[in-house]
């Protein structure tokens, strides 16, 4: 780092907000939708996905509560609010109805998948902005990836 | 109860995953909610009420929870998902930033009354219609009346 | 229930606080007289009565606790107080002094039976009144008949 | 309920006995089976099969306990014993030896659905007779059901 | 302490008994009075006070437990009965109906202070009489003087 | 021991399987019977007998998932079915109804130090057919006759 | 107190360490004799009897550690051995062999009763030397003259 | 960033040790003063805010001893002395006596920014000299944020 | 003791206040002298040493909270602060820098033994005063002496 | 056993240690192998297979732990170094990259089995050498007993 | 093994018997002595090895109360008075007063050698008696051995 | 940072697989050492370092966890084999046979030192390729570097 971080200009100020917000929409849409694919997974192997979806709500729920608290000690006020998400998640709603085994894999693969590229994106954007919401998205994106090998590995061998 | 619950027409049928659904959708909504006022919330009593809006959380996920395995066990697939929820749920959002801890004992007044009141007519409707769901709004029923009884005992004096 | 419950009458909103008020003052009254003869037995089995008067005591102050806070969810003021409770309390006080074994049994199986009884009359009386108050009478009676159970089983065989 | 339960009839204690005794046996003879099960089961999926068994064994046991100790409260001694099973358990014993995966699971499915359909007749037929004994079954029921949803999800997708 | 304590007279055994039974009916009076305050209380710091009254309840239960023990350990029948509450506890019942936060501190503040006080009076006398049950009353002393200067905290400032 | 054990002879197999299926059977049914008696009890030390009764259960539980899953592991399908119950264990069941705490302690008694010199004469059997095994019942006998003690000791003195 | 602590004479200095020492020597043999009569304890209320010789058992070694690690406090070597034991308890060995329980409670009332009068003797013995030490046997005087207590309890009524 | 940290110049090494000295001295001095206003506090919302002020401490104790743990492992010698709190601290000390709520929050967000500013500053010093001493900071600054931002949401609203 | 404490001169409340006060100061500088030792310790012990020194530190800030809040309890404003500490502790600080064992041990046997004298005074200064904080001060002394015994015990044999 | 025990020849001795050493080898070796199959497992049933070799490394490392600190006790030092399980372990590494489930049951079974079949052996050889050590032996011989059991379970049906 | 041991001969009996009320009186005799030198203690490593002695006397006690209660379960009255452990126990009272740490180790390894030896020759005398007291020698003989390796190795190096 | 992480070249790739795989090894390895010197250790303070070299076990088992799990998250295999250690390790085995402490001390300052040194370039190298394994090797050499300096405050003072 060839800059110093303790004179971030209003833009870096935009963008530290920006970020942190963009990943508190994705971080409870997740959440919300691993809930609907745990209540509505069908196939043979239902009981130890079911556990692991409910595993990655548990993730997203502790994940999301910190990008918010985060938001919050930068005097901005975190927005997580239902039609907040409606019409900024940049990715769609799960099928209605139940989800075969297969189905959940590929869809959440895509989704984790997705978040994964942007926290890293992210991480880079905060990186002359402010080291400690970057070392909450490392966090995440730690987190993130792990779940994303995860679900791979479901659906290899 | 003079009629056998036993064989329940279509209509009941229909009835019950209504009831369900619809407290599905008021129940995340209000958790979602919640946790957007124990984020967003300002005031001289900060400290312990930050902390009642996390527990109100915890309630309402416990308790979507068994509402969503409740329509899957009837074999009715249950819908969490966001657009959903922004579509369906029956009362507004709140209003974005901070908020003063006045108002969010106002708001939160409202909502959990009127669903409160829903629950209790819903229970008046699953009365001939299937006990074991019934049940489940029994209980919820008793801890959001429980909630609304703190939220008011704050109002006066 | 051929009735709807949604619309009680004001003799209902009278009824539904007097049952509860009539139940607070019962199990008060017994979470005291328990811990009396806790302190007060002697005979021969002392060890195991003694602690079966403890766990009766502590589901007492569980129940009343309940009764009570209910009451307030309802916006009826509970009262609990000692003036009204040796006012109103629907049975004797316990004799002064130390308390043989076979007094004590006899002694609760009494008072406990006749709460037991006058419960499950008010779980009728709630029917067309209160579901969720009548689910906390039910959950209570179901607990005082399996305390008057084991209390009946000290005195057979 | 348009009658009061305060005076039920002989028939009506009659039928309460019934009910609870007929609801012990089936669960004591599914907690046996699921066990046995839980040793006999092979497949791929053997690690998550076999241990859900063991907490439908858990289950079971619970519920038994509180159905027998209700038998007991209401005087009528509860009986377990191993020929009563024998006797009067309405479903086949499993076959001998080890079972398959799908084999257990449409097992169970038959089993479980027949007591889940057994135990909700008898919620009814405890309506006018006992309300305490009532909120027992519609617990066990509300468990039971939720088996067979968790069931059927394996066979699905 | 110049004279020993191996032979108290008669007046001395009397006094010990009359201490310890004092203490008792003052201790179990202040549970039920914190019990109902905690069911009462209504403003705007409601929830933090609410379970402040809560901790006070528990240890006045803890403290007549163990002054009720030693009324036994000392062969004296200790005496919680409700009738002798209602007439020698020595302050006045709380008025009926809710109570506002401000009250509570001021009805709170009196009676814990004049129980503190009364405490300290029969350190003094238990001096040369037993030196075990006072003791125990200096523990209580001091948690009651702890519950006074919170109490007191409140109003100050 | 003066011979290998690491041949066992078709017999030896034979042997080892009886002597686990024959234990599997005896302690499957003692946890029914202790059960049953925990339930139908009375007599004036209920509480105590009642909760020791309680905890042979458990150990009962515990023993014989250990002693089928060495079945399994043996490669021999475990058999703890109700039919096979009925038929094979070599002691009779409890009698209906309720009984007195000295007839328990008697019908135990035999039951127990039946199973007790059985489970001596197996460890006999299995000393040059498997040791593993033969820790297993070692184990379960130490426990079993520590029970047999227990027994023993209230109907001395 | 007339006389200051600060400046014991030697004799002063032998009494404290005598105190300590004789009652180290009596808890000892006291949690020895209460295992001792555990193990062999027979008759009709075994069970709750034989479990509260081991709670006893259980205080005898807290407080005795507590008497030990005093004496090295205040640089006195505890003895705890065992010919010290046997050469200086003030009361008889139990007798050998099985004890009723009528037996246990007759001889354990008059053991501790009889180390209940001594520690009264003692906690005289250092008011005037150091009231630490006055403490810690103030807490183990309190404890034991609870235990005599339930003793006497059972042998009354 | 563009430099290797390998090989700090000794400007570098002595830069790492005061960025942790200097940050160990602010955490102990806040530790100290947090525990000295939760003993002083006076005022309405008295009980939340004094519990406020003990996990604060907790927080301060906890990361003090991370970073003097820290210099140790970089072998430098500690120094939280009470003379170098005094000399070196770079706030005030609090007022003496008692404390109003209003008081506390403005003096703890006065010091609590004050820290926090600095602990910016000094990630960013720490860059191109040490990454785990940074990332130690790192975490510290995002809690030390935190606190700020709970005590700001008092004065808001 | 002779005189009854409920009536305490000015100079007693004074002399009250004076020795809860000294001893706070002294506690506190003592917690962080521990900390400070912990930190600095260097030798071929140093692993139990170390966690010895940071047992010492839990214990000074226990002892030190219940006497500041002792303080607040009868009315007087605890000083817990830096300069105060600086000015007022009657023992030195710690030399800069690492500390070998034998050294640590001389300095802390020095304090413990200073602050053990000093606490056994203040004892008997508040025989006529306040038992409460006199009974405070016993459990301390306890505590610190047995501290003390153990330091010297790593500097005999 | 017809030969005492007592008296070892030197043959014995090293025979001993030779067992307990080999032992240790294989199973460290083991204990890689689950840990390096649980990181690099791939395919449909992925986690519960993951978390099952989770368990069987734990049950490796507690295994080995104890039969290393067995050699200690018996004076003889264990080597568990990487060069000595290279070359000694009795079976091949697993394959480099990622394994599909079928080919780590494959591949498990057979070491597992071999294992199984060696400890199995060494039971024997100890028959005669010593008691305690055979005992550790048969516990591990029992557990991995169980696991091939569990392995192969997953690849019948 | 080429005998039955079904069938004990009357000096087997005894001999039983005898070998486990010796293992007894040992264990108790090492349980007290290491409490004794836990107290006693004192030299430069005094803390570990002060708490390494608090849990060898766990482990006695944990030991000597499975080995009494064996010899009630097999009817013989258990013998763990004080004038039997100072006329049978087979070595030594330690030394009064203050030991040194390499004396605590010279005294405790010759004491646990020589009860580890004796417990070999019993676990070989019950070869033939009793598999289940064997087992029980067999794993205190295990527990006693892994003593004696830590106790020397302190000596070594 | 002045580039972007979000396109490493392949080069980069290969670099943050290397980095990773290189301190898996000397992970496991540094993990099998502690246990190997964990059960060899001899001399006088044998008991705290045998199980600091425990905790250093569980510290390198659950880091080496994280860095493989971290490789199978970027997709790349993880070589955790016997055969790889035994090649790759850049350190020495340990000496075969017991190790005095000072020897233990020496060996582990070389190894710790030494795998410190390597991770800090690691985490150099990992700044412009992925900082979300950079931030896992932080806390590592955090770690680790706490060790060093534990193990090196052993050999000074």
């Amino acid at each position: 780092m060839t800059q110093t971080m303790t004179r971030p200009t209003t833009d870096a100020a935009t963008d530290h907000a920006e970020v942190l917000q963009a990943t508190l929409v994705e971080l409870i849409e997740l959440g919300l939708q691993a809930k609907q694919a745990h209540w509505n997974l069908v196939g043979p192997t239902f009981k130890p996905l079911h556990e692991f979806l409910d595993e990655m709500t548990d993730e997203y729920r502790g994940w999301y509560d910190t990008v918010a608290e985060r938001l919050a000690a930068i005097d901005v006020a975190p927005d997580g609010r239902t039609t907040t998400l409606a019409e900024s998640a940049p990715f769609d709603q799960l099928p209605a109805g139940f989800l075969s085994i297969d189905k959940v894999i590929v869809l959440f693969d895509e989704r984790v998948s997705a978040v994964a590229k942007r926290i890293r994106q992210r991480i880079d954007r905060l990186d002359d902005v402010d080291l400690i919401s970057q070392d909450i998205l490392i966090e995440i994106g730690h987190g993130i990836e792990k779940q994303r090998w995860m679900l791979r590995a479901h659906a290899r061998g």
